[in-house]
């Protein structure tokens, strides 16, 4: 039984766990820039991946704080995500709601990503690592930021998506 | 080629989609209901899996508001949110830290939702069903309530889950 885990335990789990998030997250953005119809939408999710570079070099802050050696663990949650939003790409290749279909799995993975930083931002300040909760929070600012801009891109692209 | 695919279908695909996670997450949440340690939470998480049956109540609705027989579609997304929810209640069997898991798991749980909500209201609304806009809208508000609980229990827990 693992009864002496404790909340260090579980903010190392999580974090090596959103290494592995970002990580894969970089790699699936440059498609569905490519695969966008919309240019806002298409230069929503490159500027989207220059940033979540810079989320993968603030999550290597916090480790290099904590002294631990940046390492991944793979996250079924994410490749789940992920796995949806390829199903789009594929099911509405060049269809009239391919760009609804792909903010849909952008906020997907954006509303993950909050809620796993919200977490982290609250352990690190409960483990006394504020400078750690500060990275968090800062990462947790622009993935909010980026959910509203695609909500606004959802509400402005109707009319086409649903035009015959 | 899909060119043919519209925001209908898009819709509809969600819907199932939505549908199949409600019925995979009140199967969960008795779960993780059992497994948490803080009474508070654990009523949280039971108050949770009633609201979760109006969900598919409503989701039931929708379905007949559009003329079409309620099915759920597999969805990876949620299936890898309560994989990592369900190592966690390994991994953190009678540990100190297993309440701030569960937290996070659960919002993780609704995040996820609150991104789907949110997109299949825009889309009903664009769609001129308001009367389903509605209905989702209720549900986003009772997502968004259980988030923010979750949030307070998780800024409480603390002190408990990093102890010695």
């Amino acid at each position: 039984m693992a009864t002496d885990k404790k909340l260090e335990d579980l903010f190392l789990d999580t974090l090596k766990d959103i290494y592995y998030e970002e990580k894969q997250i970089v790699k699936a953005l440059p498609k569905m820039a490519k695969a966008a119809q919309d240019p806002k939408l298409k230069s929503g999710f490159e500027k989207h991946r220059a940033e979540t570079e810079g989320h993968i070099e603030r999550l290597e802050q916090v480790f290099e704080l904590i002294g631990v050696t940046p390492k991944g663990k793979t996250c079924d949650a994410i490749l789940g995500i992920l796995e949806e939003g390829k199903s789009i790409m594929e099911e509405f290749k060049d269809a009239i709601a391919l760009d609804a279909g792909l903010i849909a799995a952008g906020q997907a993975v954006e509303h993950y990503e909050m809620a796993r930083y919200g977490a982290l931002r609250t352990w690190a300040t409960q483990l006394g690592r504020a400078d750690a909760a500060k990275l968090f929070e800062a990462t947790l600012i622009e993935e909010r930021a980026t959910d509203q801009a695609l909500t606004k891109l959802a509400e402005a692209g109707g009319d086409n998506a649903k035009a015959a």
